[in-house]
């Protein structure tokens, strides 16, 4: 199977899963479990939950058992958009060309769709625990709760919130991105592998793995929104130079932030040599991260 | 030691571990963490905590073990207030007669607070795979994440939310009760109750301990929103009249109300029998429940 084609095959089954675990729309009190289906099936990447079942299959581990944490992660960054998006955050109405969680469930309505759809997360993994080992089940909740909490992702949004139209030092934006995305690419990728069973040394490479794609994925990010193409990306691009956000093209200028995309992306392969085939996903990953047009 | 006592010194332990476990307010970034602690240290009754720490007293288990469980109950409980509280839920400025959280640090930065609150909890219940069996904690993971979902907590909430300015049915309103404040009490006394290593016997019993002192604790709540004193219970008094709210007395009047209480606090009692007195703190915490004037 080449990469594409796989990568649809995954995001399908993710899918799948997500309808599975997920309360039905119709189980009382219906408005936020529909709420929180509208979120969730809003047509995500889904690179989260690929990344968790990429590094199990790289370590050799069972694709299908680590469904339960590779959903878990998605619904952690779909709860992450919808607080987002809200009029007191970010003040979006529009993601992915559909109105926002609270344009069409109000206000009220998505700030609880956001802690629901945290909170069963955490139901998610620890019901892996019928297929695991309990302490490795503990082991990948501690990482993701890290991953998730004020010293990862929340903290990356209150500095990033804090620096808005203010003069940022590259430090504080590297900051911002290791924690904002960084932090949970990177628990997804470590979640998939400890749940696969990788030795030590894997471990360690795929945690690389990991920081240097989420790098790489961040500094595409930022040239899409200058040189990307806005019906593909869904919002308006030149939003972070009219917002005056501090981005890796602002700081270091578009060729070098180009060359600095590239250089991650090396660097994130050459962590994969151990794994060989295995990891033939994960490397495809990589490019399609900075080739992609949205 | 007297309950009276007893109930200060766990409250002070809570306290302690609370300060314990948290980031401290000068972690980077600052505000969030200054703000987490705004909220956990506002002073609330700690009851939820107390319920895990007296629900394994109960059953003959280490109080001091449980504690990190025992605190993340108390993080979900402010949590919820936090984001209750926001202007697009209830809008309240404020709560045991302080400022609530967004009006002091923001309405965003409290979204962010509320979630890193409950994001904080799971990390607490999964570093306890240290001190109990993993798969215990697994389950304990399980029965908070369900209690405090939108099967749950946030359930509960939505239905009052959506009930709002609405004639509403006694089972409509026992639903939001049992979710919105049940459901945690239950999960608290039940995660207690495993963690000390209840039999099933003494599993089931506390259980239906826990459900019947939530209803003891409900209608007393809203009795004291019609008899209580202001400047004790920290909220003006007559709000639910005002709100139109369906409460126990407004439903079954105030003579009956009070004898449900009374009848709730007696079956929980009834339920304690086989635990002796290990039992005596949970005992006496239904009469100090139903007798409190605040």
């Amino acid at each position: 199977m080449n990469f594409a084609t796989e990568l649809k095959a995954w995001s399908k089954q993710v899918d799948d899963a997500l309808d599975l675990y997920l309360p039905k729309a119709e189980e009382y009190p219906a408005t936020i479990h529909e709420a929180m289906r509208y979120s969730v099936f809003a047509g995500g990447k889904r690179l989260r939950p690929v990344l968790v079942l990429a590094a199990t299959q790289a370590v050799g581990g069972d694709v299908a058992k680590v469904m339960p944490v590779a959903c878990a992660l998605e619904l952690i960054h779909t709860y992450s958009l919808v607080h987002d998006d809200l009029p007191a955050m970010d003040n979006d109405d529009f993601r992915r060309g559909r109105p926002t969680n609270h344009k069409v469930y109000g206000e009220a309505m998505a700030i609880l769709v956001g802690d629901a759809l945290l909170t069963h997360a955490f139901e998610l993994i620890a019901r892996s625990a019928e297929d695991y080992p309990a302490d490795k089940v503990n082991t990948v909740t501690l990482e993701i709760a890290w991953a998730a909490g004020s010293r990862g992702l929340i903290g990356g949004q209150v500095v990033d919130m804090l620096s808005e139209n203010k003069a940022i030092t590259g430090e504080v934006m590297e900051y911002i991105h290791r924690h904002k995305t960084g932090a949970l690419f990177r628990a997804a990728v470590r979640a998939g592998a400890i749940l696969g069973g990788a030795s030590e040394e894997e471990l360690s490479c795929l945690t690389r793995y990991s920081e240097q794609m989420g790098l790489a994925f961040q500094i595409k990010d930022d040239l899409l929104d200058i040189e990307g193409d806005e019906a593909k990306i869904g919002k308006p691009v030149g939003s972070d130079l009219k917002n005056q956000k501090c981005t890796y093209p602002s700081l270091y200028g578009l060729e070098q932030a180009r060359n600095m995309a590239q250089q991650a992306a090396e660097a994130a392969c050459a962590e994969l040599k151990i794994f060989g085939s295995r990891a033939e996903f994960l490397r495809s990953l990589v490019h399609f991260i900075i080739s992609r047009d949205h």
